[in-house]
């Protein structure tokens, strides 16, 4: 007998909490990927203006405030890419692999090791 | 005995990639958070403009290779907010649950019922 | 003699504006490019979220107060392009003025009237 | 008598070429202010790409290549801000003048000299 609590993948737990949360407020007729995609281009502009005028150094050692604050902007880009994902019927655990993969033949190690080169430049 | 084989969680899976990723190209000097988040709204960017021009029922219903492009750009924007919150780490799955949670408060059933309005002015 | 006040050019008079007000506040040290290429993203994360959740016909009437709002959203916008502009010696006007010239070529009327396509699949 | 010749305001004369640029094109069925916002969002997110991966050094010395890639992203932004500002009437130039002007009691020197800290926080 299996005793472990097998859970849920976390990515498909939060699917969804987000379609079940949209359809209590009635709100899949906001949710059109057009909409979606700029709730989210507007939350990764929340999140960039946390890092703006900091140097590499204060943005590696944020205050814990300060991290738990990005953590929540995180989250809400998450949250929007995962109900875009989720309107557009896209897999996105799936598309990430395949795009890692693809990413692993643009920059092969050989050429792109200790250089943040674009793969076009290579 | 159990025969079900379980799968590692998607978003860790991803991560551990990720690392492994990074490090054998020695891209870890490039990655600071501050460099991770812009790097994100790029690919905010690249998403967004895929919907530009398009009017709603063309959003919601995008040919098959702009729909093959989008998910490929939600991918970059999930591979490297999971590197973002890597590096400053964030456990992005409890972050966003945290989220959710706290968008419940905010979004009561009762007000926001087919109401886009924003929590501030409901 | 001319008795007509001439005013300077609102781009360069901005331009000027701008650079006495970081002096002023020290604040050159913070204006990298960088920094100031995310705050210009952030600005426009902040634009893009007026209009999330509208309609075409809400977008293009906006009450008043939104309108207000969004006027100094496009102000924020201009005013960090035009500080990152002048970090770059770059001529702002006069780049408009080449890029306009580039994409009159990109978009030949003939080819391209009433289509939104991208000039690389016109 | 007066010889100089009095040049249009480059920010008046652009906005007038945007509008015939789009009119010949038959391209305002598509300049709705939410899709305009939208492709400044995008172009605001191309020009972050360039500077992503760069030092605050890097980034202050571009090669003459990148800092004219830099220069026709920064008038792409121009471009659609100056569109999006023209189709809700709002003036632009006044708009930064009025925000430069709150940015001023926002941001008093005596607190705010050599601080990148938001106004809210000061």
């Amino acid at each position: 007998m299996n005793s472990v609590r097998r859970r849920k993948d976390s990515l498909l737990a939060l699917r969804e909490q987000l379609a079940a949360f949209a359809a209590a407020r009635d709100w899949d007729q906001f949710h059109n990927p057009k909409n979606l995609a700029m709730a989210l281009a507007g939350e990764a502009g929340e999140l960039v203006e946390h890092f703006q005028w900091l140097t590499f150094e204060e943005a590696a050692n944020l205050p814990a405030t300060t991290r738990d604050e990005v953590a929540l902007e995180c989250a809400d880009v998450l949250l929007f890419l995962l109900r875009l994902a989720d309107k557009l019927d896209i897999d996105l655990a799936a598309a990430a692999e395949k795009k890692l993969a693809l990413n692993a033949k643009k920059y092969p190690v050989a050429k792109s090791r200790g250089r943040a080169t674009k793969y076009n430049k290579l």
